[in-house]
C-alpha cells in the first residue's frame, strides 16, 4: 500500500450558522482544496459524513448532492454515519482508496446542523446513537452515561467526588482557555471554577460546563499519495496510522471507565504507525464531557489508568504541558458539529504539525493523534498523523 | 491490488417481516458466513447499509450494533447510506479493503424495514432521497419522476404512448413470472396485461403494477481475496469490475432517459473488468418502476437507446432470452428493501454464476452485472461478477 498524506484542510467557523449542511460543507471543502493547491476538478471521490441531516433538513442521499454543490460533478460520493465518529470513519475510508492506489486525490469530511433543531428534539435524536431497544427505554441519555462513568471513575480509583469534580472542571477551563486562541471555535470565553460550579446540574456530577455544546459546522480534508503530496504542498502531513473498532451496546461493556473499542482502535493505529503513546506530541480527543477527556486520555495510553484526572490538575495536558490535549478547544469549547468533528480534529492536528496554529501552537509537535467516539462507547476511530 | 471474490451470500425471504433491522441482517449475514464455510469470528470488518433505520426504529450508529448482534464483537463496522444504492456502495467499499490487502475476510450488505411505517410516512421519507430544496417543494415524488421519464421516452423515440404502456407492462409481467421461481421473492403471483391495466393509476402513465413494492428484508455477502477464496469454497465468484458515480439533483440532468451517473459508473466497471456489454450473460438491475428497467438496460449498453422497450416485447430479456434481466424477479417482484437491494442483486448473480438458481437459472451464465440507482438518478453503483 502507498503512504498517504493530508495535503489540505478546511473548516467553517463553528457555532450557530444560517447555512445549510451542504453550504457549510462546500465552504470547508473549498478551503481544503485551495489549501492543497488543487482545484475542484482534481477531486476523484468524496467521502462525506453527516449524522442527522435527514432529521435536520429532510435530506437523505446527501453525498451525491454534496459533490454537486461543490462542483465536483459525477464523482463517486459516499455518505457515512457512525454517530459522533462519522467524519473520522469517512477519512479512514478515504485513506484506503488512496493507499490502495485506486484514487490519487480524494476529499473527506463532514457537516452537521444541530442548532436548527430545539434542545428537546436534539436530545431525542442524540439518544438514537444509543441502543434503541436496550438503552433508550431506560431513559438514560448521553449525559447520564457519562455521569455514571464519572461516578464509577471516582469510586474505582478512590478519588473523592469533590476532588474529581474539580479535576473535571479544570478540563473545561483548559479547553475554554485554548479556544480563546482558535478563531474558528464556537466559544471565546474564559471560564472559572465558580462558573462551572454555578452552572446548572445536568446529570450529577456533570454540570452544564462539563458538557460540550450543540454546534453547526463542517470540516474537510484532502488526501493524496505521499509522493504526490510532496510536490503539491510545502508541508504534507502523513497519515501514519489508522484504527477503528466497535463495541456494541452499553450493556456489553465490562467497564465503562475503560472503553474497549478505543483501546483496540488506538492499538491498531499505534501498531500501524510503529509508534507508542510516548511518541505523541499533541492530541485532539473526544471530550464530549469533561470526564470523557480524562477517560479517553487513559484509554489512548497517555496516562496510566486512574492517573489522568490528577495529571489534568497538574497542568500536564495544557498547551505547554507534557502532552497537550485539545489545543483547539476540543468539543467542549471549539464545538461539536457531530458529523464534522473527526475532520475538525484532523484539521487541528495538521495545523499543529505544520506549525500554523498561532497562539495555540504546541511547540515542536511532530506527531499528533485524533480520537473520536461515536455513541455511548460504540464506535471509536483513531488517526495518527506525523510531519 | 489483489483480485477479490464473493465467497458467500445470504438473504432473508423478502416481504413483510416482524423482525428488526438487525435481526434480519443477522439472519442474512449468518447465511452468507455459513455459505462461505467460515465462522463469525473470521469476519474482520463490517460494511453495513441501511437508509431509513433512524426513522423506522429510532436507531442511528447501527453498524456497531449490527456487528454486535451478529457476534462479531469489536470489529470495525461502518454504516453507508446512498438511498436505494446503499448496499452496492457498501459492497464496493468492502471490495477496496480486501483488494488493498488490508483485510482478508469482510462482510457487507444491508437491511431495511419499511412495512412498519405506513404508506404516507414512507412516501414522505422516500421523497427525502430527492433534493429537499429543489425538488421536494414541487411536490414531485419518485413515481412522478419516472412517469416523466416514461413520457419523455415515448416522445423522444416516437413510440405511441399505448405501445409503451404495453411494453412497460411486459416488464412487470416478466419480473413477476421470474419471481415465481424465487423462493425468497416477496410476490409469487403471475400477473397479466389486464392486471396491470386494471390497477390504480399512480402517476400517469405508471399504474400500480408498474411500481415496485415496499419490502422488509436483508442481504449480505462475504468477500475474500480470490486466492484464499479458491481454498474456502468450490465456486468463488470474482468481482471483475466496480463503478460508482453521482449525478446531483434532478435539475442537473440533461436527459432523464439517459442517466449520466449510470453511464459513467457502468463504464468504470466495464473498463476495470476489460469487458463490454456484449460479454454480460445475466443482469440484475434497478427496476424500481417498469420504465426504469427499460432505461437502465439502455444506459448499461445492453440495447441501443430507444430500442429496449421493443426488445422487452420480443422477449429478449426473459429468462431464456438473449440477455436475461432480473431473473430474481427484480425490485418489482422480488421486492425492494431499500438499503438491502444492492446486496440482494449480488446474491442473485452469485447464485446464477454458480448454477444454483434452480428453475430461474440462466443457462451457461458466466458473467453477471448488478446495477442500483439511488434517489432520482443521483447515485449509481455497478458491480460485474464472473465465474
Amino acid at each position: 500500500m502507498r503512504e498517504v498524506a493530508v495535503v489540505g484542510v478546511g473548516m467553517t467557523k463553528f457555532g450557530r450558522s444560517e447555512k445549510t449542511i451542504l453550504e457549510m460543507f462546500s465552504e470547508a471543502a473549498l478551503e481544503a482544496i485551495a489549501d492543497s493547491n488543487l482545484q475542484v476538478k482534481d477531486i476523484q471521490a468524496l467521502f462525506f459524513g453527516t449524522v442527522y441531516g435527514g432529521f435536520a433538513e429532510g435530506q437523505m442521499n446527501m453525498a451525491s448532492f454534496a459533490a454537486h454543490a461543490l462542483g465536483a460533478h459525477n464523482i463517486p460520493a459516499v455518505r457515512y454515519e457512525g454517530a459522533c465518529a462519522t467524519a473520522s470513519v469517512a477519512i479512514r475510508e478515504a485513506f484506503i482508496w488512496v493507499a490502495s492506489g485506486f484514487y490519487d486525490i480524494v476529499l473527506a469530511g463532514g457537516s452537521e446542523r444541530t442548532l436548527v433543531m430545539d434542545t428537546s428534539y436534539s436530545t431525542r435524536l442524540y439518544e438514537m446513537g444509543s441502543h434503541h431497544a436496550y438503552e433508550c427505554p431506560t431513559g438514560i441519555t448521553f449525559p447520564g452515561v457519562f455521569a455514571l462513568m464519572a461516578n464509577l471513575y471516582a469510586s474505582k480509583y478512590g478519588i473523592a467526588p469533590e476532588k474529581l469534580k474539580e479535576q473535571m472542571a479544570l478540563v473545561a477551563i483548559k479547553n475554554h482557555h485554548n479556544a480563546m486562541f482558535n478563531p474558528k471555535a464556537q466559544f471565546h470565553k474564559e471560564i472559572t471554577l465558580e462558573d462551572v460550579y454555578n452552572s446548572p446540574m445536568v446529570a450529577s456530577p456533570l454540570q452544564l460546563y462539563d458538557c460540550c455544546p450543540f454546534t453547526d459546522g463542517a470540516a474537510a480534508v484532502v488526501l493524496a499519495p505521499a509522493e504526490m503530496a510532496r510536490k503539491l504542498v510545502a508541508k504534507p502531513i502523513r497519515i501514519a496510522g489508522i484504527g477503528q473498532a466497535s463495541a456494541g451496546p452499553l450493556y456489553a461493556q465490562k467497564d465503562i471507565t475503560r472503553i474497549k473499542a478505543r483501546e483496540l482502535a488506538a492499538k491498531q493505529a499505534y501498531d500501524m504507525a510503529g509508534l507508542t503513546p510516548k511518541d505523541i506530541d499533541v492530541v485532539e480527543l473526544h471530550d464530549c464531557f469533561t470526564i470523557a477527556e480524562i477517560v479517553a486520555s487513559e484509554c489512548l495510553g497517555l496516562f496510566d489508568f486512574g492517573e489522568a484526572s490528577a495529571a489534568v490538575a497538574r497542568g500536564e495536558t495544557q498547551l505547554k504541558g507534557r502532552i497537550p490535549i485539545n489545543p483547539s478547544g476540543g468539543l467542549k469549547a471549539k464545538g461539536h458539529p457531530i458529523g464534522a468533528t473527526g475532520a475538525a480534529q484532523v484539521y487541528e492536528i495538521v495545523k499543529q504539525l505544520r506549525g500554523e496554529a498561532g497562539e495555540r501552537q504546541v511547540e515542536g509537535a511532530k506527531v499528533g493523534l485524533t480520537d473520536t467516539l461515536g455513541g455511548d462507547l460504540a464506535t471509536v476511530a483513531n488517526i495518527i498523523l506525523r510531519k
